[in-house]
């Protein structure tokens, strides 16, 4: 038998390094967060567990990492900057201290990459699975924040990035695609390992997005998600959807056009994309891609709210196109 | 096989009418928390584990009652007023809609009785044991917050309430002092099950108290985290720790006075208590008094902070107390 660290170990040794000044060390009962004049918090919360949200095996920094960034993309949905975060850990004693070196290691990268600190933490021990709740917190100015329930008719549908990359990444992890060339293989389950929260663009469609909502469901589930708050209906172009080479070649694998519409579609209902999907006045073209260009993400317009409800894909004649994928539920 | 509300199904109906303002339908990406100027936001978190913080056929609605609170009482130990909380929660198959809406009601009822509203949450599928995760959130003025590493040489050690009835109630759900009267070992046990974190005191001492920790590990090992952050020693007067008629009556059945003795002095040692220790200078006993009489809670003062370090269990004549019980550790 070795001899860990220990609880207290663990958060001096690995945890207490990551600590903001709010985080008073990690050595009090509480944390404490200024909020400045103007400002107002936003806060959300996600959890993982092993073997049903990532592979037992996967590197713990890449877990730890993920855990943080599909957080930090529910902030920037609500045009948020992230600030600060918390986190508990239920390890199994499998979990080894090194294990949990390699994943604060993650952790620490990641902050440093978006700029946020650790304000504490609980760490309990479980006969079960590992399981991870990370709290992060963000803030936005008061009033301008971006709900999910303010798409209006007659706004423009536009998405960040390309969709469907980390659904095909995860494909391709489970031996799909053989026939693509190695690095779009690569590309593609990157983009499903290590999702890229969209922080910086989140904030900057302040005052210019109606409604907002981050891809983790599919493009279309989280696009329905909006027109259910917001009481309206969205028509979406499947030809428009954006793509990335990888993605643009894996469609191209289906045999014939028929089946390459459908392999499209079956994309806005693949999740893990962590894009942005938003609703703007059609005005407001020019400040959209203003400040696509200012975060350096391109948005793409790919449909219109109307009355009505429910999210309709269609093909280039404007005739529906069916889903035969999973992850999508029509509203 | 029965079919049950499902994920969005359980939010919609046991968890959205918990939701407040800020919670935004429980429909949102996030949270929104306003922060009132001169304010500053404090934040903790505290995770259990079924068969590990409770027993897995323990009430529901109390295991999620007992979760809320003794984040409460972190909350409490920073001087910091109860405002929202997020819950994370991972369920096996096991726990069907109707152990969730038992779970969902305890937080309702205690909601309304701290003044606190559910601001969002996560859940999740897992193969292992039931974990909850729960992140709570209060306010404090800028700056009085009431921190573990204020404490001074010269300081009163305080206490609130009484030791030592959640460590014996532990013992009699195990079947231990069964020659205790019924209503004595109720009592003792309901100190166990349902803590009464000290909400309405913690604030009550900002501007008085000069460090506060609440007691979940043990009134000792508390005191210790006290001392350590504050670089500082403690001494504790082992008769003039506060009892509970019950705990009393529990400490009268050892046979004889050395056995006694140390039997109290077990009670320093003892968790769960989740009330408030706290420092304050000799000049402040008054304010003390005042505040314990307005949160209608009482303090008592045990001993004296010292230049030094350590945790100093004394008796009458000053002789040191040995603790053989759990929990401590000598810092």
């Amino acid at each position: 038998m070795t001899v860990g660290l220990g609880e207290f170990g663990r958060i001096r040794a690995y945890f207490a390094p990551l600590a903001g000044p709010g985080g008073l060390g990690l050595l009090d009962d509480a944390a404490l967060v200024a909020c400045a004049p103007g400002r107002q918090l936003v806060m959300t919360v996600d959890a993982i567990v092993a073997g049903v949200h990532y592979l037992p095996d996967d590197p713990p920094d890449l877990v730890a990492r993920k855990l943080l960034r599909v957080n930090l993309s529910d902030l920037a949905a609500m045009g948020a900057r992230p600030l600060h975060y918390l986190l508990t850990t239920a390890l199994p004693a499998s979990h080894d201290d090194d294990w949990v070196a390699r994943f604060a290691s993650g952790l620490g990268e990641d902050q440093r990459r978006y700029g946020v600190d650790l304000l504490g933490g609980d760490s309990v021990s479980t006969p079960g699975p590992a399981i991870f709740s990370l709290t992060a917190i963000g803030e936005v100015a008061e009033g301008a924040e971006i709900r999910r329930s303010g798409a209006c008719p007659g706004d423009r549908i536009w998405v960040s990035g390309t969709i469907g990359d980390a659904g095909l990444g995860l494909a391709v992890l489970k031996g799909g695609y053989a026939t693509l060339p190695a690095a779009q293989r690569a590309a593609l389950a990157e983009r499903y390992r290590l999702p890229e929260p969209r922080v910086t663009l989140g904030p900057c469609l302040a005052g210019i997005a109606h409604a907002m909502a981050d891809v983790s469901d599919g493009l279309l589930a989280d696009l329905g998600h909006i027109c259910e708050a917001s009481g309206v209906a969205a028509t979406v172009a499947v030809e428009s959807l954006p793509l990335s080479p990888a993605a643009a070649a894996a469609i191209a694998t289906a045999p014939e056009a028929r089946a390459r519409l459908a392999a499209r579609a079956r994309l806005a209902a693949m999740g893990d994309d962590y894009e942005l999907v938003f609703t703007a006045p059609p005005g407001a073209d020019e400040a959209v891609a203003s400040a696509a260009a200012e975060a350096g993400v391109p948005a793409t317009a790919i449909g219109t709210i109307a009355s009505g409800e429910g999210v309709h894909l269609v093909d280039e004649a404007g005739d529906p196109v069916a889903i035969d994928g999973t992850g999508y539920r029509h509203f």
